[in-house]
């Protein structure tokens, strides 16, 4: 499924320069779309030393920059989004803007460049508060629960109807939480950084019994090259969950932070079932479609959190960064 | 469910305009929101001779029409809408815009005047093509085949996330194709226009045996105040299909055009399973949901088909006005 250089939009964030690094070390010629809002650029350091890395500073939303950034693509991977997923009420029109808008341009100037291949990074939270665990691909219509899960379903939808309309053809990814080196937002990184501060209490979301889900960003971007590489090249659009068959409680993921850590804090929670209004209190996805493609996640959640704290703990500037 | 005020946005339109001859019938105010692109001042009449409809000439991405128009409503039915199903790929960006973006905009306004209840017009397009007939609303998780149908789906996304961030309550309703009076577009409208200019020969679109039902526009309206009176109020979100349990194919409601129009025309098929890309060969709704609140039909899908056509005999200046 591939002619020409791959587009990485978001290349400069957590997801975007793995699989940035990882397509370059494949022989891959590879060009970075990131507006650096909160992509950075010391994850781009090891791409830029490669010399096959071309970088465009620019928004999606800026037509000259997604020009310049598609001329000579032929496979683009959609990372870049609004990935607060937890402060959309606090700014209704930015995951809309960043989501769906942003994909929207970028279908358009697609069309424009003759550029008909696209992996897409949406997420479970798409599936709302599920009644189907693990939850499958099809699972019933669900009612959106937060803007960032509907303006991720709206950049999906739009994608699907070019692949109808225009003859292009996408592979897209319901993830769950992604963890690993440059992991730079989420609760393993909020609780990393408050306790390194306050090691004595931390404050939880919720009632700490939500069961969510992990995958490491290694995984996770095998499991994307490998749909890229066996999905039949005549499906318009594919759709894959991409997670994990283990899952964990907050407060058991919290246990596996603090024996990192080597602290003992008083835990303090907020209560409810839910983290925030959005937030959903089980996230277990069915990622059978991939597991037939031959793909199986190679490290379990536990390791998957403790090599994010590790991480976080050798490189603390990023802890800093988003302070 | 109602105090102050309903805001019918697309007022002036097909279904809009019915609407508020019913809301003004039953004794409540009404404030109309419509920008003429595709509304006719004609329809709205009746509803001026009463006194007591409030029109407002503007668009739903003009923030002070917006707010004059909300001022003093307790409840909006939001119909405005690109409703030009079929053309949606020959300008990508106008569903995003008139149906998601606006509707966006719409929920801001909403949210900064403190108006909590929503009525909603969306349509069966969001099942793409479904798998299962008729259709229930928990279907599986479609793929979008139809820039309106994903704009539409963006559309429902944002309003239930609204309503479980900020205690909006919305009433959500996908139609399948509504008939009757002052109905202007469509495929009944396309064959009568068609057939008076050349009554010896038809073009089809697809292959005349797509499946498809539908609802008199009364009888769609009578769907869409029972739910909002049967409803319970605690309910934040409550999604109703609104169909036929009758069906029909193209050729047979051609045969029924016909024959009313008194012509006998050749066919001439383009060809295909569906009349255009993005549209679905079978369109089957399960009603269910809204038949256990005591909803149903009072008129078959041939009465409907044939009272349009009546209609628009009566009402010629309807043809040219889309001329």
């Amino acid at each position: 499924m591939r002619n020409g250089k791959t587009l990485v939009t978001g290349g400069a964030g957590f997801l975007g320069s793995h699989l940035v690094d990882r397509l370059l070390a494949d022989g891959h010629d590879v060009v970075v779309l990131d507006n650096f809002s909160t992509g950075q650029r010391r994850f781009l350091e090891p791409a830029v030393t490669s010399g096959r890395c071309r970088i465009v500073e620019g928004d999606l939303l800026d037509p000259t920059s997604l020009r310049q950034a598609l001329d000579g693509c032929g496979l683009v991977a959609h990372l870049a989004a609004n990935a607060d997923v937890r402060r959309g009420l606090d700014h209704p029109r930015r995951d809309l803007e960043q989501n769906a808008f942003a994909t929207s341009a970028l279908l358009e100037a697609m069309r424009e460049a003759g550029v008909e291949r696209l992996l897409f990074a949406s997420t479970g939270a798409i599936y709302g508060e599920p009644t189907i665990f693990p939850t499958p691909e099809d699972a019933p219509l669900p009612i959106q629960t937060s803007l960032y899960g509907a303006s991720k379903l709206a950049a999906e939808g739009l994608i699907s109807a070019y692949c109808h309309g225009f003859g292009l053809r996408a592979r897209i990814f319901r993830f769950v939480s992604i963890l690993g080196p440059r992991y730079s937002h989420g609760h393993v990184f909020d609780f990393v950084r408050k306790l390194l501060i306050s090691p004595d209490a931390i404050d939880v979301l919720g009632d700490g019994r939500q069961r969510k889900s992990y995958l490491h960003v290694t995984d996770c971007i095998e499991g994307m090259l490998r749909a890229l590489e066996a999905t039949p090249e005549d499906v318009p659009v594919a759709v894959y969950n991409l997670g994990h068959t283990e899952s964990c409680t907050v407060d058991t993921s919290l246990d596996w932070i603090c024996q990192r850590l080597g602290v003992a804090p008083e835990r303090r929670y907020a209560g409810g079932a839910r983290g925030w209004i959005g937030d959903s209190p089980r996230v277990e996805l069915d990622c059978s479609r991939l597991h037939q493609l031959g793909w199986r996640p190679t490290r379990g959640i536990r390791e998957s959190v403790e090599s994010t704290v590790d991480s976080l703990l050798a490189h603390r500037w990023l802890l800093d960064a988003r302070g």
